[in-house]
C-alpha cells in the first residue's frame, strides 16, 4: 500500500446556473481582462488516498466522489492524479 | 489570436486553517474511507482566455489570479491547461 495524491474537480453541470461563474466573468470584464469566455466557478478537493496502486486509489476517489463530494444531480466530477495529462475539454 | 482552455485551482495556504478539509475528511472516516490523508478543500475557476499561444494565456490567468481570483495572503494558486502534465505535489 502505498499513498496516491488525488485531485477531484467538481463543476456545475453543463447547462446549470453558475452564479459565481458569472459573477467572475463580470468581475474580471470591469477589471479590463478582455476576451475571456466560459467561466465556471467550481470546488476542488486533494487528498491523499492509501492504495495499492494509482487504480485503486483512482476507484476509491471516484467512490468518495458519489458518495460524499459531488452531487449527481447537479454537479460533475473530474478526478486528475499525479502524472494525468490535463484534459482538453471540461 | 486563439482560445485557451484554463483550468485555475485555488487553496489555502499550507499552515493555513482549512475547515472545509477537515469537515470533508470527518464525513470520509464517518462513510467509512479509511486510510485518507490530507485533505484540502479548495476553489477552481475554468475558462477560455483568447491569447496568441498557451503562454500568452497561461500568463494572462496568472495575472487574473493576482488580481481578483486568489487572495495572496490566504491562499496559493495553479494554472492548469491542457496537455499539462498533473504536478506530482500540491
Amino acid at each position: 500500500m502505498s499513498r496516491h495524491r488525488v485531485e477531484v474537480l467538481i463543476r456545475p453541470r453543463p447547462g446549470l446556473l453558475d452564479p459565481e461563474g458569472k459573477a467572475i466573468h463580470h468581475a474580471l470584464a470591469s477589471l479590463g481582462f478582455q476576451g475571456v469566455e466560459e467561466v465556471r466557478g467550481g470546488k476542488s478537493v486533494s487528498l491523499e488516498v492509501e492504495a495499492k496502486d494509482p487504480a485503486e486509489a483512482r476507484e476509491r476517489a471516484e467512490e468518495m466522489c458519489r458518495k460524499l463530494l459531488a452531487n449527481p444531480v447537479m454537479e460533475d466530477y473530474e478526478i486528475q492524479m499525479a502524472g494525468d495529462d490535463v484534459p482538453e475539454g471540461a
